[in-house]
């Protein structure tokens, strides 16, 4: 997408053809600054301290890093040591070993000396898949906006509201969630975002509202508590968020508070759809509530915040009475009967087994079986 | 209520059985600091700057202030003076108009010379009243509290979530929303309180984490979007929050958020209960919804946060993307489908019409008159 009308992806070959550039998400939404990583070494250190961040990105970056060691050494003993290196950045991150995973399987049956273009040519390759899935979510998303805006008068503008940052910064482009909300601005349709800022971590005042600002998408930034008040007087006219992982029944993982947006819509008649690539499915899952570990994280996280203080620069802020203990639950299930439906590459499928299975007929079989 | 072990109630006289002693609560919750007023002028400068804060204290703070003003001078003139300034101070709040409206009657009728003594006397009455009816709150709530421990294992901690402050900073003592809370504590019950940090102005994290902490109940701070998930995990036995103003059916205005909880309440069968003392009923209101106008505030509160710094002083800090606008609706409105129960200082009332009009007979029929 545009930043302040320059178009980017969030990873890139720079004008030498072998380095590679990512934006450093570390440094947002008060500055905008890009990394170029020469070595494995280099692209591991972005992955570990969150330079970049969101699964697509992680994995692209991973794949990318395995380029820049086999261009280094291609032996079979640098191969595994890269593959070792980037595996171990992030453990928990399913496309990080997903893109490793593929990148292992198309170099180890090559010679030395035909990996390193190979691995170049597979990282574009990820990348560009990534992209093309985003933007089918995105063009199946602009349908749901482009039936609201029929049933409104011309030119009315469509409030949607966000939770967190399922956005192009999380992916290599368009995003998920928000993929559907850059295409139906890029159309003319007249489009507003509601902003949860999404405590604790303000994934969306810092992230969700740069990147909408840099491409020029009207937005609003706003409270996690207020949803429910807004889509009470009528000022949210549909809910699109993103997810971790989806049961194969349509139960839906998602940032901390998503559920209680969840909740809301329903209450009000407010449409509440979840974006995701169809890899972001867990077909071995059937109750959301029960089966899906919820992570725990620190209360750090909780009582302070890290914000631009009056002299320019980034602070960590204290902001709950000192001695008081914090609990930081990460995510939480919205239960598919919240869900009116699930947008993915393949279309939007009803958030329930039977239809997820008539768009993914093959994984669910699978998963039967 | 207890700090580290020594009681306070919000107001006191000083020593020398003239001067009011406050404590200054835009310190709260980084320093805990008391303020001496000797003027009315004084008075009136610590419910401007918020040093107090919370609508009975704020009457109680006014009541002082005219005795204040008394004391150095109670001349008509004086008195007119006093009362203007003081009521001048927050133009919007109920209880400062009530406390004033209620002293000028007491004290109009006097000799100069009675004035004083009289002011000093009524102000300590409005100060008892006030802890008086915080304190039937309480025991009401109080045995709400008994009746789910008793449907629990002997000795198992009742879980309490709270959202905003409703605590005893905001009154004489005790509280509403937090009486109960204290009360069953202190009888020996083992409580403690999921405490709703509360965006934007976080008076959960500041104040309502303070007094519990600072009385010595169990708690934790969590931010505003974890409650649905607690509840959905059987984490909270029940809710209580104060109100800002509940209409005669039973719709109840609070602080902006309280509806999503309400929602998560009804969703996972967990009570949901509003503490209030009968004066926040507007008894000429019947749809909250559509009736009770909701304050929209500055759109600083969103974007910037204070927060104690590296070095140790308070600082205000930008937490949004540059750039980005913020709304931020103050309050919303939990329609009484979703409350369990209004604890009034005459008892536990259905949050309809008819459950109020039971225990506020003169009152509904006034309003229906």
């Amino acid at each position: 997408m545009k930043i302040h009308g320059q178009a980017y992806r969030t990873i890139w070959l720079a004008q030498d053809g072998w380095r590679v550039c990512v934006i450093d998400q570390t440094r947002l939404p008060f500055r905008f600054e890009t990394v170029t990583l020469s070595s494995s070494e280099a692209a591991a250190e972005a992955i570990r301290s969150m330079v970049v961040r969101g699964a697509p990105l992680i994995g692209a970056t991973a794949a990318y890093g395995l380029a820049l060691a086999m261009r280094a050494d291609a032996s079979d003993a640098a191969l595994e040591a890269a593959l070792s290196l980037l595996g171990a950045t992030r453990p928990t991150a399913v496309n990080l070993h997903w893109a490793l995973g593929r990148m292992r399987r198309v170099l180890t049956p090559l010679e030395p000396g035909r990996r390193a273009e190979m691995a170049y040519s597979d990282a574009a390759l990820i990348c560009d898949e990534d992209v093309a899935l985003c933007r089918a979510i995105g063009e199946h998303g602009l349908g749901l906006i482009r039936a609201i805006a029929a049933e409104r008068p011309a030119g009315k503008t469509i409030n949607i509201l966000t939770h967190c940052n399922a956005g192009w910064l999380a992916t290599v482009d368009w995003g998920t969630a928000l993929a559907p909300i850059y295409l139906a601005h890029d159309a003319g349709i007249p489009v507003h975002v509601w902003v949860d800022e999404t405590r604790p971590r303000n994934q969306g005042a810092a992230l969700t509202a740069y990147e909408l600002g840099a491409h020029g998408v009207p937005h609003t930034v706003i409270a996690d508590n207020a949803g429910g008040h807004l889509m009470q007087h009528g000022e949210v006219d549909m809910v699109i968020v993103g997810t971790d992982r989806t049961t194969a029944t349509g139960d839906v993982a998602n940032k901390i508070g998503t559920y209680l947006k969840a909740l809301a819509a329903h209450d009000n008649g407010v449409p509440f759809y979840v974006a995701l690539p169809s890899t972001t499915i867990d077909w071995s899952m059937s109750d959301g509530l029960r089966q899906i570990p919820i992570e725990e994280r620190a209360a750090r996280e909780v009582t302070h915040l890290a914000g631009l203080g009056e002299d320019g620069e980034v602070h960590s802020f204290r902001v709950v009475a000192p001695g008081s203990p914090a609990a930081n639950p990460a995510f939480d299930v919205t239960p598919a009967r919240l869900v009116t439906g699930l947008i993915t590459e393949r279309g939007v499928a009803p958030a329930s087994a039977e239809g997820l299975a008539r768009l993914f007929p093959e994984q669910a079989r699978g998963a039967a079986a």
